[in-house]
């Protein structure tokens, strides 16, 4: 049979990653695809940097649009990046039958219920595995592997950038802007480093995610996000003292009020697996209502890693191309007309427990007027730890800091609290809330 | 569009978990697989254990070829187990032109290239996610998540029981037969436990990763076993100061020479992920040369982790059922006509690092013997621990053990070398060995 054609938009990492693993793995992958798979163009903004796939005969063009029109061309596969652009072509390759294969994840997370539309109308496939934690199939894991299961909780370690920040904060008990300039010397963090400690990137890939376990619409503009860029190393420190390790998670959870959704620095217990997966690698545990808890980990980002996720959906659309497109696998595991509008809830009504640090004047009292609060509020005390004056750096004679772990209440409680807390007359400074989870 | 029809064999504890989930999650399923899934016929040896079947109005009976040659019967799942009557009725349900589910390993890695050889002929599919690692869906990442990958090397903790057991000898400081015995009281060990602590119940399950991985055939006649019956409590001890871990493993390695296809207990580094793996639960390491190391962990075995990745193919098969045989995934991951020959090499031909115990007389001269041998044989040394006589139990005044870690050399001169240490006259034990994996 001859091979299926490829168009390549983009030759950056992920695009170059996939000529590369394609070429070298292409007698494997045609024995299990049981059909060549071959990239027959590429376009890309300078072509000059596309010449190894030049030197082996590919039409290299800059002219992107020509790519997506090419009749010629089955799959068209984009590695571009970003939500303008790249939706475009998207939609363009679409109108004009082909299928595609994106890493995209901010494209799907913004703007995917259109895009799967889009595809559905036209009886083509949109495969996205390189979209979320890299060379993880994750997405075939949510999608085909745990169909058979009400899925409870998705919380994942998803940006490689942040864990890596988060490591060596740990590690070497750096503050937040040393570890990030580290990081982006070795090449961990781009030189614009937004998406990534901001958590919007996370965010973009927990969205994705959320839809594939509850068979809701991608609701990016419903996230709740918030980065690690304000995060103090104390707060590492006093989490390692409480047994915790403070990681970036996205977590997407059912409650009997809704979907939960949001991506933010979380104190995990330092016995979880997800609590011990350092550097730059991505895991994310998935808990369905038969399985139990599943946890799948590997490189989340890099060249190859991306272009295994890239290839595995070469390969399977390869397969089911010629296949009825009612009985393909939905691109969000549930059946378009089968989804549901349970809502995202607001960050207000997400219920967590919570890490509390506040510096106090050291008199008496001060520590029977902050449980006071928090009882009258209806939160219980897990742990607490507080610290003798001269141990607490930067703090004035005479003060000291309270480190409180309170049990799940829901978010508007906390603050009320925290509210209340800092109004008092011994509390000095601002509260400084992080959000935990168990992951039972 | 109506439900498909499936009927069950077997009613113990997977086949009744299948009937729990699948009706208990009907509804989430049906909204995944675009039409129901329906469990219309029982057979069970023992009619009365399936009255919560027959509640629903499900047909029961003892019957199994009632079911199997059921016209109105679109899938088998086979639930019963064994090689000999399981083997049957695959083959008469495949005959039947019957799409079958089955859980079952041992029928797998012994009947498999008959069975996938029937069921291409027939043009039906056969699925064995529940086969491998209970509910971790381990099958559909290998087989089709990580396509773009030319495959290293798997290693798994595939035998929740012997890894529960290998857990309680390490953290309460059990011999191996009192922590049986306490398996077997909490129901984590069968009342023959032979399968699994013998290490077969693995073998099977990286024999069936085996071909998947590598694209040959089945071949359990080939596989290395070894349980961990033999296995002394000094050894998890003496391993854990020199920061190791002893885990079953089921370990397939692609080498220059041929497969490697070998189940014994081994010395894991304490920082793998692997490592920490602990009591029933499993986890498989799989290495792809594009994708890297990447793992996926959850419960191996039980009624409803099981019955996960049961009802998953159930969903799989009724999405693919109306498709072209000739477009779905193929059973072993590659095509059957590009499977390849590629050797399992016998276990002397294995390429380990070891780790040797020995007990020897304390004089001068027994280290430099023995470094002597392992020197000429071309194995290098990467630790040694030397026990003081006081502390080491059993032992008669004036011995000692020595442990050593070696380099990775063939398993054939490490048997020569222990050959030539045991007939030196300061040794005064056999040698005993145990293998290592890197896991790098």
């Amino acid at each position: 049979m001859e091979p299926i054609k490829v168009g390549l938009l983009g030759f950056g990492t992920v695009g170059s990653g996939t000529f590369t693993v394609l070429r070298r793995n292409q007698e494997e992958i045609k024995r299990r695809a049981g059909r060549g798979i071959e990239i027959s163009r590429v376009a890309v903004r300078m072509p000059s940097k596309a010449q190894v796939a030049k030197d082996e005969g590919i039409a290299v063009t800059d002219d992107f649009g020509a790519v997506v029109d090419d009749p010629s061309i089955d799959i068209v596969c984009e590695m571009i990046g970003g939500t303008g652009f790249a939706r475009d072509l998207v939609l363009r390759a679409i109108a004009n039958g082909k299928h595609v294969v994106t890493a995209n994840k901010a494209l799907l997370a913004v703007h995917g219920t259109e895009i799967f539309q889009a595809a559905r109308a036209k009886g083509v496939m949109v495969a996205f595995e390189a979209a979320v934690a890299g060379g993880i199939p994750i997405i075939k894991a949510l999608r085909e592997g745990l169909t058979a299961n009400r899925i409870e909780y998705i919380a994942g370690i998803i940006n490689g950038t942040t864990n890596y920040i988060l490591s060596e904060m740990r590690d070497r008990g750096l503050d937040f802007a040393t570890a990030l300039k580290a990081a982006q010397e070795l090449g961990y963090a781009e030189a614009d480093p937004t998406f990534d400690i901001e958590g919007v990137d996370a965010a973009h890939k927990v969205t994705i995610m959320s839809a594939i376990a509850f068979g809701v619409p991608v609701q990016f503009d419903r996230a709740y996000v918030e980065g690690i860029s304000k995060l103090a190393a104390i707060d590492i420190k006093y989490a390692e003292d409480l047994g915790y390790r403070i990681k970036l998670l996205g977590i997407a959870r059912r409650t009997e009020k809704g979907i939960e959704l949001r991506t933010h620095p979380t104190l995990v217990p330092e016995k979880r697996l997800l609590a011990t997966v350092e550097g730059a690698m991505n895991a994310v545990v998935v808990h369905g209502d038969a399985v139990g808890t599943t946890l799948y980990y590997g490189k989340g980002a890099g060249a190859e890693p991306t272009a295994s996720a890239v290839v595995a959906d070469l390969v399977d659309v390869t397969r089911l191309h010629t296949a009825d497109p009612e009985h393909r696998v939905p691109h969000l595991a549930f059946q378009p007309d089968a989804l549901s509008n349970t809502p995202i809830l607001p960050i207000d009504d997400v219920t967590s427990g919570y890490y509390l640090r506040l510096r106090v004047a050291d008199v008496t009292g001060v520590l029977a007027n902050i449980t006071r609060i928090l009882a009258e509020k209806g939160i219980s005390i897990d742990a607490l730890l507080q610290k003798e004056s001269e141990e607490v750096g930067g703090a004035n004679k005479g003060e000291t800091d309270i480190i409180l772990i309170t049990h799940e209440t829901l978010e508007k409680n906390a603050n009320a609290a925290i509210a209340e807390i800092e109004a008092l007359s011994t509390v000095v400074s601002k509260v400084t809330k992080l959000r935990m989870a168990a992951l039972n």
